[in-house]
């Protein structure tokens, strides 16, 4: 029952001696420490030792547009599935109710990383031994219940359980870190670290901009009152994130597009953004100077630089103003790095000490630049499959459009990118049962032998993402 | 012989294990109604009982551009095919003596999926069981000769032998339908449905755009000299299309872009148009404006709308002006979705009313924008690989990079979307067999069961085209 | 030992009956005679019977930029590797010492093209039974050394030893064709011949446009001191190239832009540019024109026209102002043929007399743009995957996008596109391989049958390019 459910030998193949092979290699990695480099958990959940996940449906549904966005897509309302508005009106607030919407829409999920995501969690978290199904679904939510209250399901318990060595969190520049602070000084000894994302006063145009640049005069206790100012605010909050644990910051832009301004533009854009006059052009060319400023900074002191780009952000304005930021309508664009990134590289790319991550949701730009770019730059590596890209497809097109012009070793792992910490095991189970499976083909194809295959499974599963975000 | 030519597990694998499932999910689906919801077959095929199809020079390959565009690049005149000219002028008309070119370079096409249709066509429809080749040639052609003249080879009685459900075919907004009349009339019960399709009114850059306002005028009884009273001509068309059957509109054009123009924009656009002054920027605005206005007909009256993106006609002036529209010569460009269709969607998008079936050349939109638009708004549907695409490969990159994210149920099925009415069954085969290639790939692969699986092919092969256009 | 090191049966399946179909497919064409049309071998190997190849790491490494492009993307100085700089500064001159970080880096070349041929050329060339490593790097650069000396080892032999029938240099439009005058006068019979390629000529914006255009005088004895002389000059050379043996032109460019100059406004331009006063617009719109003259002159000539689109070269400033051009580099960017190329097409497409082949770093453009164009008019054919896209996965992405459109004759087999001479058997064993296991594939999916597979993997394998080159 539960090997039809979730079969042992699953995401292998189809091929039966690759199957064979995956399974081989897949077998010593299975339960190595998971390393999770770049994710959005909430450090609250290990700061309060007391932290519970609330119902199924708040662990499962609510939070996760990934699973609301399939629903919304056929026709069922965000409100009826929970989904807390805006403006606090009414939605619906029976859980149970919300919970055989979804089992009864589970089919939806069919061939998704989602649906397989959500079986492995049910399996073997909860211990679901058959699908979710409309029938099955209240029976289901009390065994789930039930496993949610016990003692034993607190996200520290779960963190050791799940065998996780690091973890690291997403926080805006402006951020105090308190909840970082409580953990350390909880003397608990799980590994959960702070990443410095800028993005809210790098971009000019972003909603909160004004009122961030406040924070980080706040934080930083130096006025930013202009761009000299703002710069050694950076740095110094930079220095505080260090000393917090941070190895790494994360950029987001919506084109990778660099370029230098100089100090009189730069001043000049500033103060017209302080004075709330910045123009869209104003927002893209500080934004494409401020990536070169943060590859000064990361050579300086040694954070590794994450940059993620290309992704359209709230393209439903209806959802957006009913709901929100990050509900699933965040729609990908083309990108294009040869030329947007130039500047960059000019500057920085042959820098042995600066390590550039890079991320995108334009899979064309796999084969066509960004292996060429990891493939010669010291200073580029490439991020794994990002958001939509995530699939056990999207890792195969990453694995065959990549590896063979970038070299496994430009690459750096796998990153789950998730809130939803409980969800972490299946996701680097998919992504170590993929890249066992995508070495069994070479191996099978006589491209490496299988001893040579262990390596790279081993550095996939591992090695690659603990060195290369020096965790 | 025959099983060679043609055999029983073809397109199925190259797995072992996948063909044997491949075979028992498509057996049950093999011979299910076909669902027929685009195309261009010329509906006086139906309207006259006693149509025919001529030699089988002007049935195979005469009137197919698939066929006669692969001669032509290997350096054969198009003359020398017996492809009429517009001005009249001598060509061959020794259907023996094209037929026995296409015979000898009946090598061309292998592993196309014309060759696939055709060797389909020849074995099934006309019980041939080797390969065509020059030596074969004449045989062959004598054979089906004898075939196309029996009494059984009409139209009417090929519709029930294919067992198409329903076949709609593809109309001028100026079409009077009478063809779809004189089916009604004869009392024959094959379900034949017009489709609305409103390009030669609506794209002010189309060459027959004055002469067909006029017949706009005409068939609607509206004098259509002001934009207000053009939309209601538009109105009263679609009206009358619904009463012929119609369930669903199409629209083509050469990029998704869609804006709104306000009332008076529209109208000084439509006025310059009358006057024959209009620019192709005053085109372009026209049809996007017209996209989001169709859209809101469809939510209107309840029509799917279709909408058919980036193909460059008539790249090939000189095929264009000896032989007009339709040889061959359209060439794919890239498009893009996430920011063209942002207005529509934004005015439209979250309506349940509307269904929106995107088609496209351009595969690298499926994983980037189609699928996360597709798996987020509650109008949008994919429709299957369009033109060049609905290839073996075609439909597998489709399967591979639409489903996990889209989801299988924002798609809608198969269409044919040929004027070869006797290719229908060989393409929906073609389909039925690559879709249940994918899902056994996916029960190999433990992703999901095989009972599952079964049902996913059923909707792959009937259930979604029926639901997706409300046939 | 050997086996494992260099499986018989590499690159075949994965499944095990593709992989039979494909090793008995891959029999009879694997020793087939080499057909070399486009590729960057200096003809001096052939001039000067006693041309020797140096070291090892000369041989291997300092040469080849596939190569130490991954060494340097990993932090490892060229200085290091012993890559001359251009201002002749030190660097690493002990060549056993540079092989040693070779070996000691060698599995960043796994699952890579560039480590398939190494591994191919170490054992068939030079007997090495398995994998180089730091341990057994000084064992292995005897070995080679020892090879590299013997009286055997000199190009001529090993062009008679490989099976080369015929192998084409590059060689610029003013080049005296020095080398290949005297490979003609030596007597010895190995088919050796050139290929007029224009670049610095045509490229306004090339560094050595000037210096080149006085070679072009002195070369055809034509002072090209307006644009009606410059053109006479180049149908002078290319005539000189005829006599020599050439049957193709090669041509680069950035993008594909063509579009005809009146002769007032080229005659214009090119004055500017004598003056030095040329713009970048200026550059790009003399590039789009000459590359129509230059098909009207193949037209007439009847040289097969080639055409290289899309490197962005020398993107890393750093690296070429120390160490040249052609140093790992160059990075590919979107390419876009549909609406570049038709002013070209319109003119000349339509010429079953021209053959003009395309090649591209752009793999979207395969199933999109360039498959259909090549399905379509008689004068384009579609070149294979060039430089980055030479590996096992870019050569399996062609098949699969290319061919169900293109169909297999409108393509022109393989280029090994090589400066190395000894890796060249390697390269075209890997595509022998790759197309074996394609069309293996094919067969195991009941598309074609073994005996039309076998026509198949000839034509790939041999026929096609032979044809297409005129060879």
């Amino acid at each position: 029952m539960s090997d039809s459910f979730l079969p042992q030998d699953r995401y292998f193949g189809p091929d039966s001696r690759q199957k064979e092979i995956a399974a081989r290699l897949y077998e010593p990695v299975a339960h190595l420490p998971l390393i999770c480099p770049h994710g959005h958990v909430n450090p609250k959940l290990f700061a309060d030792p007391d932290y519970t996940f609330g119902s199924p449906t708040e662990l499962f549904l609510i939070p996760d547009h990934y699973i609301f966005r399939m629903l919304y897509s056929q026709g069922i309302p965000m409100e009826a599935l929970g989904i807390p508005r805006r403006d606090g009106g009414d939605v619906e607030a029976d859980h149970r109710k919300i919970w055989q919407i979804f089992a009864e829409n589970f089919h939806l999920f069919r061939g998704t990383p989602t649906g397989m995501w959500l079986n492995h969690e049910l399996h073997d978290l909860f211990g679901v031994t058959e699908k979710l199904t409309g029938a099955n679904a209240q029976e289901i939510y009390d065994q789930i219940s039930a496993r949610l209250s016990a003692p034993d399901f607190k996200p520290r318990l779960l963190f050791e359980r799940f065998n996780v060595e690091v973890l690291c969190t997403t926080d805006a520049a402006t951020d105090p870190l308190e909840q970082h602070q409580a953990i350390r000084e909880s003397g608990w000894s799980g590994r959960i670290l702070p990443t410095f994302r800028p993005d809210a006063v790098v971009n000019l145009d972003h909603p909160d901009w004004r009122p961030q640049l406040d924070r980080l005069s706040e934080a930083s206790g130096i006025t930013v009152d202009n761009y000299a100012r703002y710069i050694q605010a950076l740095e110094n909050r930079r220095a505080y994130f260090k000393t917090m644990g941070a190895t790494a910051t994360d950029h987001a832009a919506l084109t990778a597009t660099t370029a230098e301004l100089s100090p009189g533009e730069a001043e000049t854009i500033y103060q017209r953004a302080l004075k709330g006059n910045a123009t869209a052009e104003d927002a893209q060319r500080f934004t494409g100077h401020m990536l070169i400023e943060m590859a000064r900074m990361s050579l300086d002191d040694g954070l590794v630089m994450q940059l993620h780009i290309g992704s359209y952000r709230n393209h439903n304005p209806h959802i957006f103003e009913r709901f929100g930021l990050d509900m699933g309508a965040d729609i990908p664009i083309t990108s294009e790095f040869t030329r947007n990134l130039a500047p960059l590289l000019r500057k920085y790319g042959n820098e042995t000490g600066l390590t550039l991550i890079l991320f995108n949701l334009d899979e064309t730009t796999y084969a066509r630049e960004l292996a060429p770019l990891a493939g010669h730059y010291p200073a580029v590596k490439l991020g794994p499959p990002w958001w939509f890209h995530d699939s056990l497809n999207g890792l195969r097109r990453f694995f065959d459009q990549v590896m063979e012009t970038a070299g496994l070793y430009n690459t750096v792992g796998f990153n789950d990118d998730t809130r939803a910490f409980p969800s972490i095991p299946a996701r680097h189970d998919l992504w170590r049962r993929a890249a066992s499976n995508w070495v069994a083909g070479l191996v099978v194809q006589g491209i490496v032998d299988e001893a040579e295959g262990q390596e790279m499974v081993h550095e996939l599963a591992y090695g690659l993402a603990k060195r290369a975000y020096h965790l």
